[in-house]
This record gives structure tokens, C-alpha cells and sequence, in this order.
């Protein structure tokens, strides 16, 4: 049953906490006649669409078959024409490695009006949340957000140049080439250059270790950190500790 | 007239669209004793604060003089202490390049109890208003945010390792340092690579120019636009027409 104009919301849900999903992004929910949702899409978000809404999950999951990019283009824009306005309801931000556009230009190339809503990405937020800013002045200069894992499985070759530079670097999807990632980094910054891995960020399960290059391989085994994680490298992860002792400091002189 | 316990909430307010906010920032001002705003950060926005809540411009605006970061960090520590709940509401992300951090650790060591709340930054956001997607399979493998303008007025020198790489690179507060980022990109990227500017990202009068390194500087001289933009370079950028160039020739097959 068609209940409205054939179009689709491409929708950032944020970074897990259901609270850091935009206004925009509820209106989009509350006026769907279908929702395809993610694994990584906090599911308490579907409460926001009609209840004659259908809700269909279509991410990836332990041990099931999940569906081919192909399979998801396609039913993005038959739910479209059939039922209306279908909201594709994406973890983190559609554009931040999310295959996002590729969707969207799916939707277009059949004649499918399309809208982005962008998100809060992990990549942005989880770090901010365990008190380590992307940047601090007289710190950094810039941040770099690179995927750990590429099509061919190789290491990112522009992990090369986010070694060499001053960046902060957010390595998503890095848990598995952590040891090549942390010698790489080593030969450019040292072995004492701070680093944070993020489980589950902004969730109420999150879990962290935060450490330097030379011990951060021991300190995920002892905590069995495993992924999907987000790792931070750079200066800005000792701010982590830096206010805490600093009041401690001011607490002892007064 | 103290209402409530001392606190700070550090708040991104997103990048000026106010639906681009999320629901956790508004439920931060619905509870404000004290707001301090940015000029980048939307006035419509007060509106969920109570009535009685104090509001106050501490941002810069042309032509004005504007409060130096201390005595912020000083209105942040007294406001908290005499009113109760203070919001710091930031433009974007209070992380990025915000100086949010040093507003949080100030608090900190005075004993104020702080959350921070991110935002969706410009840097995120505005390329992908604009069609242009950060990342894409088979196109490039990460993204870099970069401010063109450093305490030295110096060029970034990340910028370099930037160019290098196959990285969208976002350039925040890089208008008045355009001809030297693109004589740099030049050089590693060729004079075809692909370059976006963009004012007033998200809100009603948004303006673009897009155009390759050769003729950037043209376009912009020919539509005037200036600073404050953002400038997005990299493959990406020819997504923002890829879709609409397929369905015209969609349509003519069919």
C-alpha cells in the first residue's frame, strides 16, 4: 500500500547513544512508510516511525547471511515505489565509509528523489567522548579518518602520509591490523606516541584502553578489546588524562 | 540566582541547519541556567532554553570586539558557580578546531563537573549537503580535515602530507590561503583534481563554487564568495554530478 510519494532519506543515526541523533533525522523517521536499518543503527530509534511503518533489518550480523549491496539498492527503490517514502537508517554518518552514496545514486539513477541527512560518525564523536578532542590548539593541526581495511584487504596506503604528519589519525575498521598499524606508526612518531582503542563508544557498554605504541598490543590482550573498535592516535590522547591530574594538582596547592 | 548545581555542558550545535542538532543538545538547553553562543551557532536554537536563562553573544562578529578566550573560560567558571548549569553552545563540533577542549579543561581544574556533547562539524557535514560524499569505495580510502590557518598564520604544514595522498582533504578557515593550497595540490594531484567551496554550508543561503584546481580561483573571483567557506578537494567531488549526468542518461536509453 502506497501511502505517499515515492522517495529516500539516507539517514546518519549516530554513534549508538539514541540521544545523539539529529532533529532532522527523527522528522525523516516519523514521517517513513519503510525503514532499512543497520546493525549499527541504535534499534530504540525505530520507536520514532509510525507503527505501520515496516522495519526491516538488512545489516550484518554474527553468523547470519546479510543481504549484498546490490540486494539493498534494489529494494531501496522498490519499497520506494511500492510504499512510498523508505528511510535507510545508517550508523554513524552515510558518508563516513558507509557505502551510503552508492545508494543514493542507486535511488537517482531510477528516478527516486533522494535526501541526506548527515549523522554524528564514530570517527568524530567516540574519541570526544573518552575526553580526547580531535584537536587542541598548539597540539595538532588536523585529523585524518582512514579505514584499516581497504577492498583488497591491504593496509591503507594513506596510513603512510597520517604517520608522517601531525594529525590526529582515527583508524576505523583497524582492530585487525593493529600490529602492522602500531609499527608503522612507530618508525614516523616513536614508540611513546599515545594511542586509545574504543569499544562500542558512546554505548552503555563502552570499554577503552589507552595507552602508548610499545605496550598497546599487550593491553588489548589483557582486555580482550576486540572488534569493532575505533583506535586514536596521536598527542591529543594524553588530554585524556591531563585535566584530571591538573585538578588533582590544584586541589593539593589550595 | 543560583537553580542548580555548577556544571558545564560543552554542546556542538551542529553546522547551522537548526533540525542538525541532536536531541541530547536540546535536552542540555532545556535545563540551562546560562547560555554562552557563538556566532556560529544558530540563535534559533535558544528557543529550547527556559525563559528565564541568561543568553550571551561571546562570539566574534565583524567589526566588533570580541571577548578574548580567558575571559570566556573566567564567564564559563562564574556563571556555573553563581547561576548553575552553563551550556556552552558551539558552531559544529565544540573539537574541531573549536577550542571547546581548553574551555572543558579550565572548568575541570576549578572543579566544575563538565560533559561534552558533539555536534556534527561543517567539516563533515557540508560536502555531503552538497552531494559530495567524504568517502566512496573505489574512490579514495579516507578523509582529512585540515585548518588552513594555523596560530602562525603559517600554511599547514600537514597540508603537504595531504596532498599526497589519495584523501578528500577538507580545508576549514583556508579562503584567505587558496592560492597556496592549490598551487600545493598541483603539484602532487595535477591541475585537474576536482575542488569544491562552500558558504554558509546547511543554511538557506548556501553558496557553492565547484570547479578543478586550473580554474578555482577564477570561479571564486567570479562569485565573490568568501570567507568563511569550506574548501573540499579530492575525486569525491565529481560524485556531486555523477548521479544527476547517469539519470539524464538513463532516461535517454529508456
Amino acid at each position: 500500500m502506497k501511502n505517499s510519494e515515492a522517495r529516500l532519506s539516507l539517514v546518519g543515526a549516530g554513534p549508538g547513544d539514541p540521544d545523539l541523533i539529529t532533529l532532522k533525522a527523527v522528522k525523516a523517521l516519523e514521517t517513513a512508510d519503510v525503514i532499512l536499518y543497520d546493525a549499527l543503527a541504535n534499534e530504540a530509534l525505530l520507536a520514532y516511525a509510525p507503527e505501520t511503518a515496516m522495519k526491516i533489518f538488512v545489516g550484518k550480523s554474527a553468523g547470519m547471511h546479510y543481504r549484498q549491496q546490490k540486494e539493498i539498492n534494489r529494494m531501496i527503490v522498490n519499497y520506494a515505489v511500492t510504499c512510498g517514502h523508505v528511510v535507510r537508517l545508517k550508523g554513524g554518518d552515510p558518508y563516513v565509509f558507509g557505502r551510503g552514496h552508492e545508494e543514493l545514486e542507486y535511488a537517482e539513477k531510477h528516478g527516486i528523489p533522494t535526501t541526506y541527512i548527515p549523522g554524528i560518525s564514530s570517527a568524530m564523536a567516540v574519541a570526544g567522548l573518552q575526553g580526547i578532542p580531535l584537536t587542541k590548539r598548539g597540539v595538532n593541526e588536523s585529523f585524518w579518518v582512514v579505514t584499516g581495511t581497504l577492498k583488497d584487504h591491504s593496509t591503507a596506503r594513506d596510513l603512510y602520509f597520517a604517520a608522517q604528519s601531525s594529525a590526529t589519525v582515527v583508524v576505523l575498521m583497524g582492530v585487525k591490523k593493529l600490529p602492522e598499524i602500531v609499527s608503522l606508526f612507530k618508525a614516523y612518531r616513536g614508540e611513546d606516541e599515545p594511542i586509545c582503542m574504543i569499544q562500542n563508544g558512546s554505548k552503555s557498554n563502552e570499554r577503552s584502553v589507552t595507552g602508548k605504541l610499545h605496550n598497546i598490543l599487550s593491553l588489548q590482550e589483557e582486555a580482550k578489546l576486540a572488534a569493532p573498535a575505533i583506535i586514536v592516535i596521536g598527542q591529543v590522547v594524553r588530554e585524556k588524562f591531563l585535566a584530571k591530574i591538573q585538578q588533582k594538582e590544584l586541589a593539593r596547592v589550595t
